[in-house]
């Protein structure tokens, strides 16, 4: 039986740029990585609390949610783990205990046809079991459980791979709304050897229906190899 | 880790009138029989198949997925127990080992101001803790665990509860796009005391975000009882 709680403890709205029309496509690297660095600092602010999880989230275009056109990204302190990432964190421990292997870094590893953008310390791969057509996912490199524990020296790196591939599906798919989440580890366990701090960008291309909202088992109709191709397609410039 | 599985096995449309125009709101209660005599004989007619799980689904209006305009809805026979109805059945079961009765009995009985309906044999109500604004379950007030268990004859009632509640629903919304589906117990398996079959109802009203799909929880403005109020309200004629 799932629990009711009240309003949110923690909402914030983190304003991306001061120019009315600039969306995250457009900005530069510099910018991109003070939104990032903003997300940061502030779920490294909300260590110590009772927020148990920092849910960082972007709705882009009115399809995706979006009730306010300026740029913008929000983050909401949550006072216990949210299902989903439950679910990704038993996943991932099942995995280790076959394999003693984080299912993350083999992501990383054997991204293969699916790679979309390989950077120095990041890339961006169509995952293997995505929800939604071009679905795509960013990830460090090297093992790291939660996204706070990024160096900020290492912001630059991911705000040029982020930059890189939202222009990327904007391209390929004619500025499509879309969310980009964060999933990371709990704020209040320490570093884990299974879980693997990652974007997830879901471009929205089509309605969900009676089958996913019933079942919880989403119809692709696009490979997520199909997916990586047509976005490499719109590459024109290398990292 | 989820699964892929390719197509699926059973894919069938039912188209619910001769009459391209009608909806289901405007359907006669006959009419609406059929409809649900036709979900019945299709579900009975695949046990003793390798399918596990029928789900039926309809999704009316282009906000709701609906690809074609002419009333159907839509049956999809699956090789296993879909993710969203094995939770179901895990927190039912759990419930049930507690306390030793069924949760959606409780739910019937329980409604109070949650309820919406109140037929001979079923009742709509607005669940405790509702995803969407406005979100309706019709049940059984007979415990049964399988849709297909429910006798012809009782279907006629059926009929007559579910296009009441499609109707106040179009009048209170304003003829919204919505989802509907059938919750059942699986196919291969006999009737379970702590499962209760029941339709859900979801309008659209609102896009999801990349809260709701980051974490799976639903941000949901309006309480149940201000629902079911709501919903009250527009009842001109009582069953």
């Amino acid at each position: 039986v799932p629990n009711l709680f009240p309003a949110l403890d923690v909402h914030e709205v983190i304003i991306e740029s001061p120019d009315h029309g600039e969306t995250m496509a457009g900005m530069t690297s510099g910018r991109l990585e003070q939104v990032l660095a903003a997300w940061r600092q502030r779920v490294l602010d909300l260590r110590g609390t009772h927020i148990r999880y920092v849910h960082i989230f972007k709705n882009h275009g009115v399809e995706a949610g979006a009730s306010l056109e300026h740029s913008h990204s929000q983050l909401t302190g949550l006072p216990m783990v949210p299902h989903d990432v439950e679910e990704e964190l038993a996943g991932a421990l099942r995995y280790f205990a076959q394999k003693a292997r984080c299912i993350y870094c083999d992501h990383v590893r054997d991204a293969g046809t699916r790679a979309v953008l390989n950077a120095e310390h990041h890339v961006a791969i169509a995952p293997p079991v995505p929800r939604f057509p071009f679905e795509t996912w960013i990830l460090p490199r090297r093992h790291a459980s939660h996204f706070e524990s990024e160096e900020p020296g290492a912001l630059a790196g991911l705000a040029c791979i982020l930059g890189q591939t939202i222009r990327m599906i904007d391209q390929a798919l004619r500025k499509p709304a879309y969310n980009l989440f964060v999933h990371t580890a709990p704020l209040d366990e320490g570093p884990l050897g299974h879980y693997h701090w990652h974007i997830e960008i879901l471009p929205k291309l089509a309605k969900v229906g009676g089958f996913e909202w019933g079942t919880g088992i989403h119809i692709n109709e696009k490979t997520p190899e199909q997916a990586a191709k047509a976005l490499q397609g719109t590459l024109g410039e290398s990292l």
